[in-house]
């Protein structure tokens, strides 16, 4: 127990020898005795392998950008994608144990082939236009501030419609089905099967209406039936609250703090079975509350400037940059301009099996 | 058993006068027979004391009106509200034996005092303007093609900006309450507690954002947070079905037939725990199947012209006409020009205890 | 509004006329006003037509007997089954606006012949035994204390392997189906399609097993899977209560007031979709809380001596004895000796619409 | 991917050491691609490190008493509980990726403290008897062939009432807490804070009664709240199955083949949020069909002899034997004898987060 246990008393020699032979015994029988582990496997409050960071929208953008010169994508890598592996995690390319987040990169009238797997997916765009993401054949046009999900199991590939390459991030479940062996894969057609670039895919056009959903459409989904959800949405919810906030309404979920999830219309749930996202929008000199929640969050700043305090270290943020707070890490966020920042973690994990708890301090 | 059941064997002289001293002591112990009523209260299938009907706009408005001249509105009576009463039940003030239907009717400068009740309203509007209803200090505007909510419990009163008139109609669960004896009821502000005419309400600006909700409202309501379901919305999500099927996607429930269902953003499911309620558009040519469906539902045309056949009877219909269906009726519909087509019905209530049964019959 | 709204102010004599003309065209359009109506429609309260009644066994059981002889029982009647009418409800045989509840009886080697229905029934056996009810082909022995189920649309037929009559009580859901238009009704076999008479049913050798259910049973079902909850089961557990509140555990709901609810195993919810099923076990001089609820509820006294006091009036009670408490009626239970209650209500109507609502007054 | 993908074409010398510096820049960054690692991450189909394995309880008994000579039960090691550890997870202490099995070892007299922990346990005794488990202050039996539950964050410890050693398996979920950083921790009572010894836990007289609960416990609860299900219920469900196959009745989930769930009686699902657990009894010469199931089992035999045939590889097994079948893992099972089968999952972690898939193939 770490901080609080202490080990059993220290045998005598004989009782060593014989404790050695037993721990011998053990290991060649494929056992492992609880006591001398169980401070690791069992500690007062989560302590995550996993640590706080920061990745530079800086940093990242540029080596995507020389990727994009020397990586062909195609068939076999699939995606010129680079994750952010966080320091923590041993070498593995994860932001946190369940989730991942990399930078994708798409070149000028390139193409992503088509591909399927029981992974869910979102990508999220801080900057740039001209790709459109094919979903089960429907293509998706993706442009600065849309949340686009791709739900386990659905084919889908992207093109650049345009000269100018595009990045942005995708979000995935990737360690979550590969650490629970739940991973299935199906490779699809080369090119995207619809090579239209619709301002508006067809699933928005089917589900995108505020209180709405067609009568061809009234089972319950696992994950979200809309494709895209528009920045306009989104900016006009958050400003909407603040809004409200001015008129003296309870709106926001504390001072200054603007903030909606993303849904499931079938459900009123989070978009995806394994991820959550959201988006905060924090006024300038507005602050959060130090929090600490079970479960890991992500967030990348679409714009403004301010800083993260997590577990007691500030880290200065602006446009583009993605921070990862571990489970139960002391997090607050404060703004020094208005700072909107995209969110998703893996919240829907924790809450399904119960294990959620959520601490709020003191404030700073 | 209607059409199937006989009665059991007449008996002899002897055992009738027996049975006659038996039915005698049954009645003085409040006591009573099934084998003599089980064809009514058991039929093969529902036997509705509720007919089809139709009521013409251009009888139920000018009576309104004339309502408006010499009837005041105010505390006591409540609500300039006429109500649609069924032929078939005898005497009472129901559509159908679960829904109240009313054309309500506001004077220029009116106002309808706050009160609540258990029982769940909604509003929807065919034409005129210039009306707010304040729910729970919230002031909606009132708008031609709006649907607004008013579920149990909430306070609300209404108060009309303007010089003119207006009616629309109101839909409620009056009669499920008083059957199942869950009434309640109590007043509120003789006059509306917020008289400011905002072009949207608060929980607008909260919540009719598609496919996102606000982090102050997470949890799952038994009914919809959004108190206006605008016409723009509606239109344009119908719109889209037809336009999606002259593309040769799949979105209409049948051919030329678009149709939504207005949902509660926090579950995905009907807006209030009694009523659904629905949005039909047919082109002009296009026909519905017919269908038999446990459940009473109420259409009112909103544009266009058209009929209903009902058990083999056609009532052609044109804006404002209001028609119920009975359960298990046979009922289909066609369009003459584009019929718009707002419906609601206790489906709620019949799914939710497993009562609901659907029977498709080969087209007219 | 019952006791607290006045009507409109009267009108002057010229008015008086115009309005009777346009109550006049109200009637010819059927159309009824809401604001002449409104104090019965939606009282400050509950306030049922239905009313407090107890019936006596004593009274019950010889008519039954009389019935035995005189009426037979077979096709076309179907079951020699005679309603308890609240006397508040104008002579319909309905015990509550939504709940049937009759006496049913069956000579020495008598069959009530098969058929099913979208009611849902339940019987409970108060005394007596040698009956077995066979649904959807499985024999279920009926014993005093059980209580046994036929969900909607289950075939089931009952038969007396017995020279000596036998009586029990039906419950259904007869009146809210009726009122609904939501029942159907199918004749089966003239004969019960298996004559054994096991101890067990199948549904009990396959369900009734504490926390266990078969691989071969996994959805959630809408009712009870089992077919009979035995008198030992439910007598054992409600022993346990008392002896666990003598030991000093929390296990009652109030003192001395041991109380279980029967549930479906696949849900932990009630048995029936619409009907709730409970056993109240009270010491003797033990009391409950004065309880006012939405829902109407009837017990049937298993066993023991004591009294019910609803809305202030003392009802003694014995063995068989049957009361109806209406919705929202103020009641209390008191017990001069031990006194078991079985209970049956309607409250899954009442909360899964949302209208549930409880107030417990200052005890007696 | 896995047997499927081919790795982008080789560069040319030139955009070799591009490459080079541009995957050190990676590293530097704290950034990973994707496309060198998409056949490990995202395999065709599941590619468990996790092997088929099969313990000894013949090996696991003896240095379970050994480990009772020698190491002491008491605060800081808490328990003396040997984990299986999966031979391809790396020398990790699980049985497989979300799942820990342990045998735990309490000899006469002794005493295990008490804790509690967010992690879900449960014990399944083969053989011996003489301990307590006291879960939340309710002294629980443990008796050969009984379940005992220690859902998430109630307080436990054991104390061996007899002169005897006592020894049976732990499984919980440590690996799945471990992983996503969701494990509190704290201590309890240096002895278990009730030893007394009945027969019967207060949760078993209040819960464990088929069909019925308390109506102090309606809520719906995330774990059960029957803290022990008993042996004699399982054995005669399970002999009700393949009595009523003899028979001729469905009951069976294939021929020779009875099974059944542990529920949570509030809900009618799995007993813990994270673990499913069954019960398997496979007749003398029965066999079950070859399935792929996504999510990892482990089954200790309990009673009789036969075989596990996974990917192809038969293993003999007898009683007390433990044996892991991994995620998608190809596994039928063969009786000598009557075989009698305790088995534990992660499969509600699968199926709440959507990723649940199985195929049957063609019988062995």
């Amino acid at each position: 127990m770490t901080d609080a246990t202490t080990a059993p008393d220290a045998p005598n020699p004989e009782d060593a020898a014989a404790l050695d032979a037993l721990y011998g015994d053990f290991a060649a029988g494929n056992m492992m005795p609880l006591w001398t582990d169980i401070g690791d496997l069992m500690p007062a409050a989560p302590h995550p392998s996993a640590i706080p960071f920061v990745w530079r929208w800086a940093d990242l953008l540029p080596l995507a950008q020389r990727a994009g010169e020397l990586v062909p994508v195609g068939r076999g890598g699939e995606r010129r994608a680079i994750a952010l592996a966080n320091p923590g995690l041993g070498g593995r390319p994860y932001i946190s144990p369940t989730l991942w987040c990399a930078i994708q990169y798409l070149g000028g009238h390139e193409v992503a082939p088509e591909h399927r797997h029981s992974q869910n997916a979102f990508r999220f765009v801080v900057e740039g236009e001209g790709v459109w993401t094919v979903v089960n054949g429907d293509p998706v046009r993706m442009s600065r501030g849309d949340l686009l999900l791709t739900p386990g199991w659905n084919f889908h590939g992207h093109h650049n419609e345009t000269a100018n390459p595009m990045a942005w991030i995708d979000g995935l479940d990737i360690p979550f089905v590969h650490y629970t062996d739940t991973a299935f894969f199906e490779y699809g057609s080369e090119r995207v099967t619809d090579e239209s670039t619709p301002d508006l895919s067809r699933s928005e056009r089917l589900w995108a209406h505020p209180g709405l959903r067609p009568l061809t459409g009234l089972a319950a989904a696992a994950s979200s039936p809309i494709a895209a959800y528009r920045w306009e949405h989104t900016d006009r919810a958050l400003a909407a609250q603040l809004e409200l906030e001015d008129e003296g309404h309870p709106a926001t979920v504390g001072p200054g703090h603007a903030a909606v999830r993303y849904i499931n219309p079938t459900t009123g749930r989070d978009v995806l079975p394994t991820i959550r996202a959201q988006f905060h929008r924090l006024r300038g000199g507005a602050a959060t509350s130090t929090v600490r929640e079970v479960g890991s969050t992500v967030y990348q700043v679409f714009s403004g400037r301010g800083a993260f305090v997590i577990d007691g270290q500030e880290h200065p943020v602006s446009t583009g940059d993605i921070v990862v707070v571990p489970s139960w890490a002391a997090a607050s966020i404060h703004a020094d301009e208005q700072l909107d920042l995209f969110a998703f973690g893996d919240q829907p994990i924790i809450e399904k099996l119960d294990f959620d708890r959520t601490l709020t301090e003191a404030a700073n």
